[in-house]
């Protein structure tokens, strides 16, 4: 048996994608004859034919290595319009480098985006698979994508060293957490950091309840507070606007993030003094922790096998502690949130945690 | 609602454990009305009435501490023989204990040996609620306990930098990793960090086929090599000994330790530089990696919850994502050991690495 | 020989000031009869007659922790103004305090601010010693302050990070460094973190010098750059502004930070992908590096030395590899900043790296 | 001008290699005409002729890489007798290889054995440059190697790690810290990691005075120890025999390594409960810190310095903060040990560390 793999990530980089495009390698090498090309720069180099003929031992060395070996789209703001207008065109010339490199299959490592993609790709007829990275978590089907735990962990690393700055000097730190639309990482690194609040996208506060925890923490003799808050999040009156009415206000009203807004807020009302932090992108950067390292290697082997199987149109997915997959069209184009409900929201509630609701 | 709750850490010390006793203190004290006594050093002191009456602040800034608060018993070995001859006595003197300090309930935090006492006390009429923490892994009825991934973490930070020195030198580096009986903590950290080799307890091994793995590298130009040992592993030879049998052997063959022994014997059989590395207790130390604080957290907010329903004789467990409870009765005395066709090995097989069998 | 010995921090905290605590008192309690009052928040505790009698075991177990025990002050601005207005009022309360609690001597462990100060109250004839903290690295008469290496190793660590990010996005980075004055934290993490180019306080840039990096590193196929650039940082036109000046016309610029404002300049004049990180105050948090373990413990015990030997109105530094001691008015009111000649910078323009300059 | 640099790593691989490397060839490609040839596994490459012709490229990314990309030597047990009988052809290998190579001068990256060999090749005639790299801080005439600051970071977060085990249990733990002749890495780290005994090569120790250290603690209400040895630490009995009358009467004795000899007699001697950790090689793998990333760029730098002058038989040296170079000649062969009365000694007993003595 014979296969020849195409292969690419899209969309932003996160831990993990070298060690998932070592799992494929290594397994398609193991268990049956594998050619692989690695496609560049995302989606890119597929529409525009850029491509590097991988030999095994460019697969080496690479498990522990942040970023991703074969380039991530350079302006994935492009990308968001593939659904666009000029969508033919794009998906016609990516069929054409697929042919033209008498490909039998392509590997697609990225996040939503990048989903949808290959799932118009797979409804055109291709051999997709889908490997679901991201730092979000938002990707549904999977319990967890990879990338998350690494971010996990580097976001609370950053909050233990805020906390010592906040306790040394009585101070209320809000740290800004990556997640636009979904507050997984917020939720667990806030959680695993001591954070005070949590503020999600998924669930509007209100800032005179998150003041409130603070005065609360003071009358407590707890002169600091830490609050973990997505960059996404926003205020009870925020999310009855729609998106572009929300950005508007917010562009008039001068804004420059959510963390700093809060931290002024807080300063007014609570009368305390309090800082922003926001990471940003070393949220996403350097080597994958071990879990991430195990994750990305299993989702890969996984994809491998099913490139045995001659199985396509799907996207690797954990689903407890099994891998499987599910079908790209069940998963394209849906974000997983966090439920109000969820099991470590009412926790964080039970030990105090306010969400500022 | 009013709870007197004992708490007490038995057995090897274990990242997680403070910030489990803060979930279940935590969630107490928001939830019901809690009284809170740490038993100090394990089962000795509800054997010998030592104890501390803890107060709110006691929990506060202990989620990110390694160790116990709570100390863990010193001769961890005499408490393996608590169902030994003088079993009688010591369960009596616990029961007293428990009497005289008017507890509601215990909550025992430990391995598989604690959780034997604790279904023993169970038994007697004590209302006790488990913990399952080791960096082990190794108790029946939860996926994962917490300690097990920071250990992981650990060991592949440690294999990281040995890989540096092994290719630089050209060298094989056999690194033993913890584990007596379960192999779970060397096959995670071997496959995140890129083993060649993987030695456990429950899949004997073939020095001559791990030899087979150097040469075989040799010939493809990669001059070095790791193995990861878990401590307990044996060769198939020694599988079939009695463990007494085994042990007397070793002791003749004057064995220091597997990592050394299979070190010396791969430098004779592959003509290889080889060097044992062991790393020992500092994979069991430190503040925990945010998993397990998440982890540690979950599970004391379900003790606490257990508590505030009045449900005993039961140990906490992660299935799949879900927080749960399995009772002591069933969990109790049963190792949870590697499967030989546990899908992880499985897959590890997938990538080329070799487990000498 | 009997010594009632104050001891305070003040400033922003710093990795380390623990530590130096800790070898402050090991060393006092070791070699002569030593009493410890702790002197709560900075300056304002001896304002303000706050305190707490210290025990022997309250420096137990506090090396590795970042922060400060004593606090510090909780609005520092305020003691920006020390020297202002209502400074003799400050002075005479802060005197009073001193004489009250029948001190024989007062460590003060701060930065240049603290310094003046400290140096204030020796001329004043209270018996004070200084020991230097600060991650910007800028207080005159000393090699090193404790906390700078400890903040480079994290800024080093964000860099490393963020490299792995523009490597595969072909990005520009641009990383705001902490240190307003004084660009040593920049310089040094800049160097070790492999930066493109440095910006900092001392060495005025020109944004078109910094966008030719970009481009030649381009024409060299090097897609992505880092930029370390110091938050005080300013271009040449700005250089030339009084403070204030400068202040108004980023104020109407509608300035938000130079990393951000860097990178939007680079995105329109070297057509690249540009993105701002802000660390922030992660740089000064969590446990201090080994470096810094030792030499704030050499401070410490150097400072009991010049107790032990009634020597005040001197500042502890390190000059080589001796620890020595300066007199607080020589040194207090200086900042030292990177001289444009020095050594690490030729050096760093040896390798390539551009100051934009 | 216009130079052909052969550039070799031997001995023992060390955190900062790469980074010297690099510094080398970028300040070399950048001051004049360059070109740089890699001599493969140290002085093996030189004597059998094996290397490779380096591009500018290769030196790109490897700042931040643990180990050296242009291999050591193998059995670097075999260069230990470079200076016995077969001196003289190997000598004139070497000599041969430099000519055939057409090198204009040769920059040896190593330790003091390395230093040795320079200094040979130096008085031959060929232009030789020394770097100095080592964990063990024993090179004469520079105030630190590179790599011995990272080695510190390790020991210390290694001995962190133990420090919640051995409070947990109330244990007493022997960690063994790398060094044979030279206790600088067990001085650096035990005082960072905060051991309470710390025990070295260069000044012999008493079992029953460390035991004293143990039981004084308990008495304090201290349960636990963390002791620092050195590798090469002995007692006062040893002390007084010849190496080999040592060796052989510790081989009589069954000895495993000095941890483990002390955690036993301590076992007996203090009634306590000792555990022997050996962490070995982990601390010399893994990415060079700041620090050393720092001080291998200036090492590099500098070297191309004195290549561009013509200037050789140097090794280079940091003397304070400033670079410097010493004649080969004036160190080679000479170790530098801990003096018994170093400033960093007095200073840990003026904390309460016990020597042994």
């Amino acid at each position: 048996m014979k296969r020849r793999i195409g292969i690419l990530t899209a969309g932003g980089d996160c831990p993990g994608l070298n060690a998932a495009i070592r799992g494929v390698a290594r397994a398609a090498y193991e268990t049956f004859d594998a050619e692989i090309i690695g496609i560049l720069d995302g989606y890119r180099g597929l529409i525009e034919g850029e491509f590097r003929l991988m030999r095994k031992q460019d697969f080496s060395g690479i498990l522990t290595l942040g970023g991703t070996i074969l380039g991530s789209s350079r302006r994935p703001f492009r990308e968001m319009r593939l659904l666009g207008d000029d969508n033919v065109d794009k998906v016609a010339a990516m069929k054409k480098t697929y042919e033209d490199l008498k490909l039998d299959c392509l590997v697609t490592l990225g996040g939503n985006g990048t989903h949808k993609t290959a799932n118009l790709l797979s409804e055109e007829g291709l051999n997709v698979i889908g490997l679901p990275k991201t730092i979000d978590n938002d990707i549904y089907g999977t319990d967890f994508t990879f990338g998350f735990h690494t971010a996990c962990e580097i976001a609370t690393d950053v909050i233990d060293r805020l906390h010592t700055t906040a306790a040394s000097h009585g101070r209320v730190i809000v740290v800004e957490i990556m997640g636009n639309k979904a507050g997984w990482l917020t939720l667990y690194s806030g959680m695993a950091g001591g954070a005070d609040a949590i503020l999600l996208p998924e669930i509007p506060y209100d800032i005179e309840k998150v003041a409130e925890v603070m005065e609360s923490r003071a009358r407590n003799n707890k002169a600091f507070s830490i609050i973990a808050v997505a960059e996404g999040a926003m205020d009870k009156k925020e999310a009855k606007l729609k998106r572009k009415e929300r950005e508007a206000a917010r562009k008039d009203a001068g804004f420059h993030g959510i963390a700093y807004r809060i931290a002024e807020q807080l300063q007014e009302l609570a009368g305390v003094e309090a800082r922003a932090v926001v990471p940003g992108h070393i949220q996403r950067g350097g080597t994958p922790c071990a879990y991430d390292r195990v994750l990305s290697t299993q989702f890969g082997v996984h994809a491998a096998d099913l490139i045995k199987k001659d199985k396509y149109g799907y996207t690797v997915a954990l689903v407890g502690n099994e891998i499987v997959h599910n079908k790209l069209s069940e998963v394209a184009g849906i974000s997983k949130l966090v439920p109000e409900d969820h099991q470590m929201v009412d926790l964080a509630r039970n030990i105090g945690i306010s969400f500022g609701d």
